[in-house]
């Protein structure tokens, strides 16, 4: 097997990167890391040399190793082309991509463990506090999506073919139900949603389905 | 002129955008949205149509229209190859992605206009406390990168030919002088924004250049 991904089940990030190797039908080594035990073991020595960020996912091929989800659902793509992830020309990939983005820059990093373990420390706010920190940036982005794949979706995010959008979407989804959100108020995103989670892929990737998972 | 540029002078995910655009010598008309006259342009109903997310910049290419600052630079790349911005083979366009993403969903989102006026509307901080929490994010999300690239630079991020990463680079150093940060602690990214600073595309490109800069 020469790919390995270092991984934590809940990790949003992680989740898309193992949807695109499963659904490439990739093999790869499944290495945990609990960004909460041991004082988070991403921040080990020899883990931040692999991802200097000290974040997962990092993917590992043979000698190569890469980090950022979007960087490597790009790599995984180009390397391994078949089924295609970015599908069309310029102008439909461009489009996938800035679906994918409004996701990865526009929502997760705003409710990632590390910014709301910093805003609980630096502002002392509570748990309630930091739900409707996490709900309303959520919200305001799954509508923003929601609105922009009127005119794209089908059964997916893009017609009737899974695409890179679809990696991003079902794992922040997941995130919002773990807030307690309804994401039927997204009637496409949840069509979506419940048509991706049908797909042995996005099963075996699931978080429920990892090693790391608590039984 | 075949593209429009929706820009506000001083974003620096538009900042990116136009650094593209002048390095590929690509003639655009500008268009500023004010991100805070007039209620914030970038809320009006014709604007919100070309963006859901309400945010600049959008690029528009004859009746196709495109928003996030990672989509509009793959875009431009693909259909404007030369010169290239995402340079090399698979391994090294994924290095280049990653040291975008780095910054793109590493360091931005957590300091825009829109976050920050959050903060202080939901948890009442004041000046000092948001400036800390811009620069602890911004140093931490930097030195990430100072550490990554120090096996890839040259007189730029990758060796010594202008890459993506360069055009995220420059605006987010701009951001960090703003908040008054020390950014010759940072060497090699430092030295990267001199080179930088010193060629047209960067010139043309930067903030104060722009015609909605104040005078």
């Amino acid at each position: 097997v020469d790919f390995k991904l270092y991984s934590y089940y809940r990790s949003s990030c992680s989740y898309r990167v193992r949807i695109a190797l499963e659904y490439k039908k990739i093999q790869y080594t499944y290495i945990p890391i609990h960004l909460l035990q041991n004082g988070g073991e991403q921040n080990t020595e020899g883990y931040s040399k692999l991802n200097t960020k000290k974040e997962v996912p990092t993917l590992t091929h043979q000698d190569f190793h890469l980090s950022q989800s979007m960087a490597i659902i790009e790599y995984l793509d180009e390397a391994l082309p078949k089924p295609q992830l970015f599908l069309g020309d310029a102008k439909q990939k461009a489009k996938i991509r800035q679906a994918c983005e409004l996701i990865n820059s526009g929502i997760q990093p705003l409710q990632n463990l590390r910014v709301l373990n910093k805003l609980a420390s630096d502002f002392k706010i509570d748990e309630l506090q930091k739900t409707k920190w996490v709900v309303d940036h959520v919200q305001s982005g799954l509508a923003a999506l929601e609105s922009f794949l009127s005119s794209h979706s089908g059964q997916f995010c893009f017609g009737d073919s899974i695409t890179a959008a679809d990696l991003f979407l079902i794992p922040q989804l997941y995130n919002a139900e773990r807030y307690k959100m309804d994401i039927t108020l997204y009637k496409q995103l949840s069509k979506i949603n419940k048509n991706c989670l049908q797909l042995e892929s996005f099963i075996k990737a699931h978080p429920d389905q990892q090693p790391d998972a608590p039984k």
